[in-house]
Protein backbone atom coordinates (compact mmCIF):
# COMPACT_ATOMS: atom_id res chain seq x y z
CA UNK A 1 0.00 0.00 0.00
CA UNK A 2 1.16 3.69 -0.74
CA UNK A 3 1.38 6.18 1.72
CA UNK A 4 1.94 9.95 1.92
CA UNK A 5 3.78 11.20 4.67
CA UNK A 6 4.70 14.80 5.62
CA UNK A 7 7.88 15.57 7.86
CA UNK A 8 8.48 18.85 9.31
CA UNK A 9 12.26 19.03 9.95
CA UNK A 10 14.59 21.59 11.22
CA UNK A 11 17.34 22.89 8.71
CA UNK A 12 20.08 20.83 10.21
CA UNK A 13 22.90 19.29 8.68
CA UNK A 14 22.15 15.34 8.27
CA UNK A 15 18.50 15.49 8.96
CA UNK A 16 17.44 14.13 5.39
CA UNK A 17 19.97 11.16 5.37
CA UNK A 18 18.89 10.22 8.86
CA UNK A 19 15.31 10.23 8.14
CA UNK A 20 15.57 8.33 4.54
CA UNK A 21 18.09 5.74 6.28
CA UNK A 22 15.21 4.85 9.34
CA UNK A 23 12.72 4.16 6.15
CA UNK A 24 15.64 2.04 3.97
CA UNK A 25 16.96 0.34 7.12
CA UNK A 26 13.23 -0.94 7.98
CA UNK A 27 12.76 -2.14 4.85
CA UNK A 28 10.36 0.45 3.29
CA UNK A 29 11.35 1.69 -0.32
CA UNK A 30 10.71 5.61 -0.72
CA UNK A 31 9.07 5.77 -4.14
CA UNK A 32 8.76 9.89 -3.87
CA UNK A 33 10.43 12.32 -2.31
CA UNK A 34 10.24 16.14 -2.10
CA UNK A 35 12.15 18.49 0.48
CA UNK A 36 11.49 22.13 0.03
CA UNK A 37 12.05 25.23 2.55
CA UNK A 38 9.19 27.05 4.90
CA UNK A 39 8.72 30.46 5.51
CA UNK A 40 10.84 30.04 8.12
CA UNK A 41 13.91 29.71 6.92
CA UNK A 42 15.13 27.30 9.74
CA UNK A 43 12.69 24.66 8.55
CA UNK A 44 12.41 22.52 5.76
CA UNK A 45 8.74 19.81 5.02
CA UNK A 46 9.55 16.48 3.31
CA UNK A 47 6.85 14.95 1.38
CA UNK A 48 7.19 11.14 0.66
CA UNK A 49 5.24 8.31 -0.60
CA UNK A 50 5.89 5.33 0.85
CA UNK A 51 4.75 1.80 -0.24
CA UNK A 52 5.01 -0.69 2.77
CA UNK A 53 2.30 -2.40 5.15
CA UNK A 54 0.43 -0.05 7.34
CA UNK A 55 1.01 -1.38 10.37
CA UNK A 56 5.10 -1.76 10.53
CA UNK A 57 4.57 1.68 8.82
CA UNK A 58 2.93 2.74 11.90
CA UNK A 59 6.08 1.65 13.98
CA UNK A 60 8.31 3.11 11.77
CA UNK A 61 6.78 6.68 11.66
CA UNK A 62 6.96 6.67 15.76
CA UNK A 63 10.55 6.16 15.28
CA UNK A 64 11.00 9.19 12.70
CA UNK A 65 8.81 11.23 15.70
CA UNK A 66 11.40 10.60 17.70
CA UNK A 67 14.56 11.56 15.59
CA UNK A 68 16.44 14.48 16.69
CA UNK A 69 15.33 17.85 14.21
CA UNK A 70 12.17 16.31 13.67
CA UNK A 71 9.38 18.10 14.42
CA UNK A 72 5.89 16.82 13.36
CA UNK A 73 5.06 13.80 11.35
CA UNK A 74 1.64 13.79 9.51
CA UNK A 75 -0.07 10.77 7.39
CA UNK A 76 -2.23 11.59 4.93
CA UNK A 77 -5.09 8.64 3.82
CA UNK A 78 -6.70 8.57 1.12
CA UNK A 79 -9.16 11.35 0.00
CA UNK A 80 -8.04 13.68 2.80
CA UNK A 81 -5.41 15.63 1.23
CA UNK A 82 -5.05 17.07 -2.06
CA UNK A 83 -2.47 16.06 -3.80
CA UNK A 84 -0.62 17.60 -7.07
CA UNK A 85 3.00 16.75 -8.72
CA UNK A 86 5.14 18.18 -10.86
CA UNK A 87 6.69 17.31 -14.19
CA UNK A 88 8.83 19.06 -17.23
CA UNK A 89 9.34 17.38 -20.32
CA UNK A 90 11.54 17.63 -23.37
CA UNK A 91 9.38 16.55 -26.31
CA UNK A 92 10.44 15.98 -29.72
CA UNK A 93 8.51 18.66 -31.74
CA UNK A 94 9.30 19.06 -35.25
CA UNK A 95 7.47 21.89 -36.65
CA UNK A 96 4.51 19.43 -37.99
CA UNK A 97 3.74 17.94 -35.22
CA UNK A 98 4.10 21.28 -33.34
CA UNK A 99 0.45 22.20 -33.27
CA UNK A 100 -1.00 18.30 -32.31
CA UNK A 101 1.11 18.95 -29.28
CA UNK A 102 0.21 22.29 -28.05
CA UNK A 103 -3.53 20.99 -28.52
CA UNK A 104 -2.52 18.17 -25.76
CA UNK A 105 -0.75 20.44 -23.61
CA UNK A 106 -4.33 22.59 -23.77
CA UNK A 107 -6.56 20.32 -22.68
CA UNK A 108 -4.17 19.07 -19.79
CA UNK A 109 -3.63 22.78 -18.75
CA UNK A 110 0.36 22.20 -19.75
CA UNK A 111 2.82 24.99 -20.38
CA UNK A 112 5.02 24.83 -22.61
CA UNK A 113 8.22 27.24 -21.68
CA UNK A 114 11.11 26.26 -24.19
CA UNK A 115 11.13 25.84 -28.21
CA UNK A 116 13.86 24.90 -30.29
CA UNK A 117 13.87 23.73 -33.64
CA UNK A 118 12.93 19.94 -33.25
CA UNK A 119 12.30 20.02 -29.65
CA UNK A 120 9.45 21.60 -26.66
CA UNK A 121 9.83 21.78 -23.01
CA UNK A 122 6.54 21.29 -20.90
CA UNK A 123 5.73 21.92 -17.94
CA UNK A 124 2.62 20.26 -16.28
CA UNK A 125 1.11 19.70 -12.95
CA UNK A 126 -1.75 17.49 -11.46
CA UNK A 127 -2.43 14.45 -9.40
CA UNK A 128 -0.78 11.24 -10.48
CA UNK A 129 -3.52 9.99 -12.32
CA UNK A 130 -3.46 13.19 -14.49
CA UNK A 131 0.02 13.34 -15.10
CA UNK A 132 0.12 9.49 -16.27
CA UNK A 133 -3.13 10.69 -18.34
CA UNK A 134 -1.06 13.50 -19.54
CA UNK A 135 2.22 11.40 -20.33
CA UNK A 136 0.54 8.73 -22.20
CA UNK A 137 -1.02 10.56 -24.84
CA UNK A 138 2.79 12.70 -25.24
CA UNK A 139 4.94 9.28 -25.04
CA UNK A 140 4.04 8.94 -28.30
CA UNK A 141 5.73 12.10 -30.01
CA UNK A 142 8.82 10.98 -27.79
CA UNK A 143 10.27 12.31 -24.46
CA UNK A 144 13.89 13.02 -24.55
CA UNK A 145 14.13 13.94 -20.86
CA UNK A 146 12.18 14.41 -18.26
CA UNK A 147 11.98 15.34 -14.00
CA UNK A 148 10.14 14.77 -11.82
CA UNK A 149 8.86 15.38 -8.67
CA UNK A 150 7.17 13.39 -6.23
CA UNK A 151 3.69 13.88 -4.73
CA UNK A 152 2.79 17.32 -2.38
CA UNK A 153 -0.10 17.10 -0.18
CA UNK A 154 -2.20 19.31 1.72
CA UNK A 155 -5.13 19.16 3.89
CA UNK A 156 -8.64 19.84 2.94
CA UNK A 157 -10.46 22.88 3.69
CA UNK B 1 27.25 28.60 -3.76
CA UNK B 2 24.14 26.99 -4.85
CA UNK B 3 24.50 24.07 -7.28
CA UNK B 4 21.42 22.34 -8.80
CA UNK B 5 22.25 18.51 -9.92
CA UNK B 6 20.38 15.74 -11.49
CA UNK B 7 21.18 12.20 -10.93
CA UNK B 8 19.82 9.20 -12.25
CA UNK B 9 19.51 6.09 -10.53
CA UNK B 10 18.16 2.35 -10.32
CA UNK B 11 15.05 2.49 -8.26
CA UNK B 12 16.59 0.05 -6.03
CA UNK B 13 16.80 -0.10 -2.03
CA UNK B 14 18.46 2.41 -0.01
CA UNK B 15 20.11 4.31 -2.96
CA UNK B 16 18.60 7.56 -1.54
CA UNK B 17 20.02 7.08 1.20
CA UNK B 18 23.38 6.24 0.24
CA UNK B 19 23.47 9.35 -1.60
CA UNK B 20 21.95 11.37 0.94
CA UNK B 21 24.94 9.64 3.19
CA UNK B 22 27.80 10.96 0.46
CA UNK B 23 26.96 14.16 1.03
CA UNK B 24 26.32 14.99 4.02
CA UNK B 25 29.08 13.20 4.85
CA UNK B 26 31.18 15.56 2.88
CA UNK B 27 29.52 18.16 4.87
CA UNK B 28 27.15 19.84 2.08
CA UNK B 29 23.86 20.87 3.06
CA UNK B 30 20.89 19.53 0.61
CA UNK B 31 18.65 22.20 0.31
CA UNK B 32 15.85 20.83 -1.82
CA UNK B 33 15.62 17.83 -3.06
CA UNK B 34 12.92 15.62 -5.28
CA UNK B 35 12.88 12.20 -6.19
CA UNK B 36 10.40 11.33 -9.04
CA UNK B 37 9.95 8.08 -11.16
CA UNK B 38 10.79 7.72 -15.20
CA UNK B 39 8.96 5.99 -17.58
CA UNK B 40 10.82 3.49 -17.05
CA UNK B 41 9.67 2.26 -13.58
CA UNK B 42 12.92 0.30 -12.60
CA UNK B 43 14.53 4.36 -12.86
CA UNK B 44 14.06 7.20 -10.59
CA UNK B 45 15.66 10.72 -11.07
CA UNK B 46 16.89 12.84 -7.96
CA UNK B 47 17.20 16.69 -8.34
CA UNK B 48 18.62 17.96 -5.43
CA UNK B 49 20.25 21.80 -5.08
CA UNK B 50 23.26 21.73 -3.10
CA UNK B 51 25.02 24.85 -1.33
CA UNK B 52 29.25 24.52 -1.13
CA UNK B 53 32.31 25.35 -2.69
CA UNK B 54 32.21 24.30 -6.50
CA UNK B 55 35.62 22.49 -5.80
CA UNK B 56 34.71 19.75 -3.38
CA UNK B 57 31.49 19.15 -5.12
CA UNK B 58 33.17 18.29 -8.31
CA UNK B 59 34.45 15.77 -6.00
CA UNK B 60 31.62 14.71 -4.20
CA UNK B 61 30.06 14.31 -7.35
CA UNK B 62 32.57 12.12 -8.50
CA UNK B 63 32.05 9.92 -5.31
CA UNK B 64 28.19 9.94 -6.29
CA UNK B 65 29.12 8.25 -9.82
CA UNK B 66 30.91 5.75 -8.39
CA UNK B 67 28.12 4.57 -6.06
CA UNK B 68 25.87 1.55 -6.46
CA UNK B 69 22.78 2.36 -8.89
CA UNK B 70 23.89 5.55 -10.47
CA UNK B 71 23.91 5.84 -13.86
CA UNK B 72 24.24 9.23 -14.88
CA UNK B 73 24.41 12.40 -12.40
CA UNK B 74 24.43 16.12 -14.22
CA UNK B 75 25.09 19.30 -12.71
CA UNK B 76 23.30 22.39 -14.22
CA UNK B 77 25.25 25.93 -14.69
CA UNK B 78 23.91 28.94 -14.43
CA UNK B 79 21.97 29.26 -17.31
CA UNK B 80 21.90 26.16 -19.19
CA UNK B 81 18.62 24.84 -17.57
CA UNK B 82 15.25 25.86 -16.88
CA UNK B 83 14.35 25.63 -13.56
CA UNK B 84 10.70 25.01 -11.93
CA UNK B 85 9.02 24.25 -8.46
CA UNK B 86 5.49 23.85 -7.28
CA UNK B 87 4.05 25.20 -3.87
CA UNK B 88 1.01 24.75 -2.60
CA UNK B 89 -0.42 26.87 0.05
CA UNK B 90 -3.89 27.14 2.55
CA UNK B 91 -3.97 30.94 3.01
CA UNK B 92 -6.31 32.48 5.41
CA UNK B 93 -9.55 33.41 2.95
CA UNK B 94 -12.37 34.91 4.26
CA UNK B 95 -15.52 35.75 1.90
CA UNK B 96 -14.19 39.53 1.88
CA UNK B 97 -10.55 38.85 1.42
CA UNK B 98 -11.07 36.28 -1.54
CA UNK B 99 -11.31 38.39 -4.29
CA UNK B 100 -8.05 40.70 -3.35
CA UNK B 101 -6.13 36.72 -3.16
CA UNK B 102 -7.89 35.83 -6.62
CA UNK B 103 -6.30 38.85 -8.24
CA UNK B 104 -2.92 38.08 -6.66
CA UNK B 105 -3.24 34.13 -7.98
CA UNK B 106 -4.12 35.10 -11.71
CA UNK B 107 -1.22 37.60 -12.60
CA UNK B 108 0.92 34.15 -11.35
CA UNK B 109 -1.40 31.94 -12.99
CA UNK B 110 -1.50 30.26 -9.46
CA UNK B 111 -4.28 27.94 -9.14
CA UNK B 112 -6.85 27.59 -6.82
CA UNK B 113 -7.39 23.89 -6.04
CA UNK B 114 -9.73 24.24 -2.88
CA UNK B 115 -11.99 26.66 -0.91
CA UNK B 116 -13.73 26.75 2.34
CA UNK B 117 -15.57 28.55 4.48
CA UNK B 118 -12.03 30.84 5.66
CA UNK B 119 -9.41 28.85 3.63
CA UNK B 120 -8.46 28.66 0.61
CA UNK B 121 -5.66 26.18 -0.84
CA UNK B 122 -3.55 27.57 -4.11
CA UNK B 123 -1.36 25.51 -6.26
CA UNK B 124 1.44 27.42 -7.99
CA UNK B 125 4.47 27.05 -10.10
CA UNK B 126 7.76 29.12 -11.26
CA UNK B 127 11.51 29.37 -10.79
CA UNK B 128 12.60 30.03 -7.30
CA UNK B 129 12.42 34.18 -7.79
CA UNK B 130 9.06 33.78 -8.60
CA UNK B 131 7.76 31.52 -6.26
CA UNK B 132 9.26 34.15 -3.91
CA UNK B 133 7.57 37.52 -5.05
CA UNK B 134 4.04 35.35 -5.07
CA UNK B 135 5.14 34.28 -1.04
CA UNK B 136 5.43 37.52 -0.18
CA UNK B 137 2.39 38.96 -1.69
CA UNK B 138 0.33 36.22 0.19
CA UNK B 139 1.89 35.95 3.07
CA UNK B 140 0.05 39.09 4.73
CA UNK B 141 -3.34 37.27 4.02
CA UNK B 142 -1.61 34.29 6.31
CA UNK B 143 -0.04 30.80 5.30
CA UNK B 144 -1.30 28.30 7.45
CA UNK B 145 0.12 25.77 5.93
CA UNK B 146 2.47 24.86 3.16
CA UNK B 147 3.82 22.49 1.03
CA UNK B 148 6.56 22.77 -1.69
CA UNK B 149 8.66 20.86 -3.64
CA UNK B 150 12.61 21.32 -4.53
CA UNK B 151 13.84 22.67 -8.03
CA UNK B 152 13.48 20.74 -10.78
CA UNK B 153 15.57 21.29 -13.69
CA UNK B 154 15.38 20.92 -17.52
CA UNK B 155 18.03 21.18 -19.95
CA UNK B 156 17.41 24.29 -22.77
CA UNK B 157 16.57 23.69 -26.44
Amino acid sequence: MRHTISILVENKFGVLARIAGMFSGRGFNIETLNVGPMMDPSLSRITATIVGDSESLEQAIKQVNKLINVIEVTEFSDGTATERELIMLKVSAPAAKRSEIMQVCDIFRAKIIDVAAATMNIEMTGNANKVQAFLDLIQPYGITEMARTGNLALKRG
